[in-house]
């Protein structure tokens, strides 16, 4: 593509670094922005810079934060005692979106998969002992990927908290709502007849 | 969506702004940033900011520029005896990108839509009529979108330029290449049998 300004040209091409953003769509929001004021551009940018200097990461359960705790951390309203363990920030943003957890999280910052090189040391895993050692946690659930990597991530937790009196829970599998028996995968409809529930159980309260 | 840094939420509401993104996305790009190092995001913002701070609009073409006149203008390989008549800065770039026009431009800034409000004295049509007294133009070029807007604007600007003596064409509209003729619109295929090319003008040089 050809520019007749190099300023265009800079803002297209740093657009155009984002995953899923062509050049083409870079233009498209560059054209956009161009026809704003300097003010709404400034937010813009300044938003963005601000966010990456100023983020913090939860000293407790490594969430995303905007002081040393994070704002679920410190809500005395919620269940301290409770932890949810998970992948990354975004699964606790997806998980806080359902409206229907109320403890805390601890984020791993990765699952256990030695074909990419991510070994239990470079996960928050030895923070989550000490959490727990240092903590009244009653329990911990495992909200991770379904998955080879995700069932070791488990494994290789409970082992290590087995002398520890917690009790330790994952997410249900089974069939998602409103999927169709006929197209699940054998594992998944296997699991989900294994772990059946009592009728009473299914209907949601 | 719920986050628990108001840094992050500042920044995927900024970028659920921008045409075609929505809130997912948004997040998703942030997250992206957030995993990059501090000098990268601020040389993405930065270059976002300084663009708009400092763009320019070529005194003579209305085109983008980085000073008074664009690189368009100021070239001297290109004949600046031809000028192409443009709706706007993207049609510079399309036409930019196809490497086979050696002329300069002249940016409307819009076309005229009554229904949308815009008239004759909003758009660069004075700038124009201007340049043509005062420069050597040889040759008018309209390439405007093929619709009434775009008919009614070549005609209203074509009335301005009879006094002076100035050629002036219209890009050539017809069945696109790879189009098929049965799903061609009525009113091209009749403009395009009306215009029939020479078989020796139409295989390219």
């Amino acid at each position: 593509m050809q520019f007749s300004s190099s300023l265009v040209e800079n803002a297209v091409n740093e657009f155009a670094k984002l995953p899923g953003i062509g050049k083409k769509t870079a233009l498209r929001l560059v054209l956009h922005l161009l026809k704003q004021n300097e003010a709404t551009v400034g937010n813009f940018g300044d938003a963005i810079i601000k966010m990456r200097n100023e983020i913090k990461f939860c000293q407790r359960c490594h969430n995303i934060a905007d002081a040393d705790i994070c704002s679920i951390c410190a809500n005395s309203m919620r269940k301290q005692e409770l932890i949810c363990v998970v992948e990354n920030i975004r699964d606790v943003i997806t998980i806080e979106s359902t409206q229907q957890y109320n403890g805390t999280y601890h984020v791993l910052g990765g699952i256990i998969s030695p074909l990419d090189g991510v070994g239990p040391e470079q996960l928050n895993i030895e923070s989550l002992v000490n959490r727990i050692n240092k903590e009244q946690v009653q329990e911990i659930i495992f909200a991770l990927s379904p998955n080879i990597q995700g069932d070791t991530t488990i494994y290789y937790i409970q082992k290590k908290l087995q002398p520890l009196s917690v009790k330790i829970t994952t997410i249900a599998r089974g069939i998602s709502f409103g999927g169709e028996l006929e197209y699940a995968d054998e594992m998944t409809l296997a699991r989900s007849i294994a772990n059946r529930l009592p009728v009473e159980n299914y209907v949601s309260k």
